[in-house]
């Protein structure tokens, strides 16, 4: 399977570890063997269409910050829509940065090569939050698969949980902590009695939180997830701007006192059902399956037959994030072999 | 597909229960048209080779307690054997009561049903907790299809999740609360202060624990899904002997307290890895997935890649364990279809 990675920051060189790392694995429980045979970033591209060496790839992005100076193989003057027109392949691996406002260039990227007829992973948010169905419908039209569950939660698996694991059900609606930035501020503030300033500074410090951390604690990064999930499980066609959000900003220590005081937490929760579609600071209580702490995502399907089923799992990590995306390709390898 | 379903207690009826509920989700999700060619209990047997009516089998077995006083249909003087000699059929449902000593009469069933080249599906712990590779071999020797998800925790889905969900990562341990009796019975000691003995007698008051709770509270129920999880997950050959079990009826209410203080609650804990095979009382975080509450089960799955992936859900129900069936039977049609 020839695989093109868009990308490569810490998913993209998640990706190329995790394939280096399960070659035999991968090999030997699915005669799988993945080559990667182009990666693109703002520098240029690498490019060997019998397949880049993984650990070269990693170490010539640490070294140089760019993919174009790889030995023998880069390609400082192509982009990446002339690699996708050039260089054969069988799957993309979509995960360059989010964008919220246009999607761009993964959007464009995605739709290049579903219309070219390849099948697309990818764990970027942007076009999925801003036009789920024209992606859908796009891959459906082209007849590819089109596989996105390290979009949500990193992880933590939730897409492909409930279409293939609970088949016998149907999901009425879905209620999760989508956020592990925000799920760590409010676990130590009510661990520590700390203030959001204080608590938000030290996770940036930690580099739990980002520099500008605005789509996380705005609750942003949540919505989008939300959208996703909306879009794919309960096949609602909804946008980001559909969804109500409201952040953590706000919640004082005070707050979180007296909610423990009567064995509650407060959780920012992202609920996606045929009637709300919201990210909001709400209470849990101790002792449910929504009480986890540090970065840690969980996320509830309402199910008709089996009542609540949650999934909880780490929400971010570069190798986490990959291994997502690998679950993704092994399942378009199941059906394309 | 003609369902032959053997046993019709909680379980059996929950299956008939959600196959009645479900016909035009399954019929214009999947195609699919399940039909109960015949269902067998201790009175005897139904029969009807162009499908028996669910509500009314339901309902003979609730006001007479016998299926074969199943209106022109039932046949008191037949056994299970012969039903499955006689009637034609695709899937066999065995759903009939657990038994730990030598797992009849459920193995001969499934036995009988692979060796006959017939796909199975069980919610039985028996045989697979005595002999579980046997029975896999059997399947493997006869090409059949053989799916167990309802055996362990109910509707958590778990053997499913970790083979096709987490299809790109490798299983190191597993980690769980897998039986909802004790789990109840500990919360409630936690929460109230109140003793072992006081508490099980209102959980059997309730008829959450049985009138006789031995394999529950001496861990016994949860050795036997360890054992599954064991084989079906982490390719270990092991059965019920090899588990070391110690139950939680010597737990006090002063050592519940004396971990609370601590922030700690005390569980009762199966663990399948390749250097341990236990069910135990054991100290878990509060604020970790495992803190939950009620009959809830709770499972986490150590892999190589994403870290620990936890799944939550009922261990227990008609319909939730019938759900689990459904899932099974779905995916054994999209191999077969």
């Amino acid at each position: 399977m020839k695989i093109i990675i868009l990308g490569f920051g810490a998913v993209g060189q998640g990706v190329a570890r995790v394939i280096s790392m399960k070659k035999d694995y991968l090999k030997n429980k699915y005669e799988l063997n993945p080559q990667i045979v182009a990666v693109c970033d703002r520098s240029g591209a690498a490019i060997c269409e019998t397949g880049l060496d993984e650990e070269l790839l990693i170490q010539t992005k640490n070294d140089t910050g760019k993919v174009a100076l790889y030995p023998d193989y880069g390609h400082p003057d192509i982009d990446s829509l002339q690699v996708l027109d050039e260089v054969e392949y069988d799957c993309l691996v979509e995960v360059t940065p989010t964008d919220i406002d246009d999607g761009e260039p993964a959007r464009s990227h995605i739709m290049k090569s579903m219309e070219d007829g390849k099948d697309v992973v990818t764990s970027n948010k942007g076009p999925l939050a801003l036009s789920f169905q024209d992606l859908a419908d796009c891959a459906r039209m082209n007849g590819v698969e089109f596989k996105f569950e390290a979009s949500v939660g990193g992880a933590m698996p939730i897409i492909n949980f409930a279409h293939e694991t609970l088949a016998g059900c149907e999901i009425e609606s879905i209620y999760g902590i989508l956020n592990g930035t925000t799920n760590y501020i409010l676990s130590r503030m009510a661990n520590e009695g700390s203030s959001y300033e204080q608590t938000l500074k030290e996770a940036q410090e930690m580099g739990i939180a980002e520099t500008n951390p605005y789509q996380d604690v705005e609750g942003i990064d949540a919505a989008c997830k939300i959208v996703i999930l909306a879009n794919s499980v309960l096949n609602l066609p909804v946008t980001l701007k559909d969804v109500e959000v409201e952040g953590i900003s706000k919640i004082t220590s005070e707050s979180i006192a007296l909610a423990k005081k009567e064995g509650l937490l407060i959780k920012l929760i992202g609920e996606a059902s045929p009637d709300a579609l919201e990210v909001s600071p709400r209470l849990v209580r101790l002792g449910s399956p929504f009480a986890v702490e540090g970065t840690l995502n969980v996320a509830t399907l309402k199910t008709d037959l089996a009542d609540d089923v949650t999934v909880v799992g780490k929400g971010a990590g570069s190798v986490e994030t990959a291994s997502a995306i690998l679950s993704d390709i092994v399942s378009i390898w199941k059906i394309r072999k």
